[in-house]
């Protein structure tokens, strides 16, 4: 079984947006520690296969985001399963969730499965509007989210997720000072990661920085992040 | 820690309902395994710890199942937090446990509380119609729900409940033996239980049987319900 409770750079795939060769052996090869293949919308079984296929070339470590039960592919080292806890479409929150272990259940290698928290803060996301998440959140809402995610879903993982733009790193680190004098979930802070100082704000306030858009519009920026992880 | 895995009769009680000083010491001296103290409506920390000085005075051991945040109270040797899985009401799905764990979670003895996965199925009883629960089910929605719980959600507890009606026993059995081939997860029943045919069938679906509302309409019954438990 991986351990991503050691990676502290992650590079998240989406199989919706077009990728070259060439950057995606860059992204391989970066040094980052692993990839989280998903996304919010256009994710389907063949472009998840393809992309997963193209990975596979790399000795690099992949996760699948898993996004929909279509989408579900084999052969990924692990597989996260987000619940949205922030989520107020009942819709989203776990009925899809049921419905794939309904038709799965007695399929799914569960030990290689997790449900991850995710907390949705950014309300302009795909995400937050499909899910009609609950975005004005403080830090002590966020906070809550945690606990719950923690104490009684006993999630090894919480995602701060801003997807599209990012965070407010004043409300994110007092949220993960508190998790980490709680116990020992591991967080993930995803969202709008471009820039040098981004990347330094971020790997103080989370355990693994998630690196996603800038993939697709800045190839370079994006292998310098890890860079920058490795090195703050 | 107490271990409700060995239960395999509980009594239910009703903070909102009378109960006789000479009932509930039939109650506390009956041989049954331990007391759940809830119910959906009318449960307020004035009559949940006046009922739990009163059981107090007996040796067995007592669960709170949380109702309300207003009504927890400290005293009890467990806590199950209610998680209704089929509820499609988003505010009674997650939002009140995270409310709570807001307010209080730096004092919460997370060694003493459990998240519970609850499947309700009597559309007619009160917390099917609070929680806008999906309760045309067949026995595969169950195990989906149950699995959800197991696997993803780590619960140690699962609890069909048909409160206010005797469930479908086919349904549950059905349900019961795809459980116990899968894991450990403890299976609490609880609906309708008054006669000892009903007991008896009820014993061979489940590992916690819950007798409550017969407690105050029969009591007579109700203690029989304890032997009829222990010697299926």
């Amino acid at each position: 079984m991986m351990d991503e409770h050691k990676w502290s750079h992650a590079f998240k795939l989406d199989p919706d947006k077009y990728i070259s060769d060439e950057d995606l052996e860059r992204i391989c090869e970066s040094g980052s520690d692993g990839i989280i293949v998903g996304g919010s919308s256009g994710v389907t079984f063949d472009n998840t296969i393809d992309l997963l296929g193209r990975i596979r070339r790399y000795a690099i470590p992949c996760v699948l985001e898993v996004s929909n039960r279509e989408a579900i592919v084999p052969g990924f080292d692990h597989y996260y399963i987000p619940f949205v806890l922030n989520a107020q479409n009942p819709e989203w929150i776990i009925e899809p969730h049921v419905q794939a272990v309904k038709e799965l259940g007695t399929i799914i290698p569960w030990q290689d499965v997790s449900l991850v928290g995710y907390c949705v803060l950014n309300p302009k996301a795909t995400v937050a509007r499909m899910t009609d998440s609950r975005t004005s959140l403080d830090a002590e809402d966020v906070i809550a989210y945690g606990r719950f995610a923690q104490h009684l879903l006993h999630c090894s993982y919480f995602y701060i997720e801003y997807s599209g733009t990012f965070g407010d790193m004043d409300l994110v680190r007092h949220a993960y000072q508190s998790f980490k004098k709680d116990g020992d979930m591991h967080i993930l802070y995803g969202g709008g990661i471009k820039y040098p100082d981004q990347v330094q704000q971020a790997v103080t306030v989370s355990d693994t920085v998630v690196v996603g858009n800038i993939i697709y519009e800045d190839i370079r920026a994006a292998i310098q992040t890890v860079k920058e992880v490795k090195t703050t």
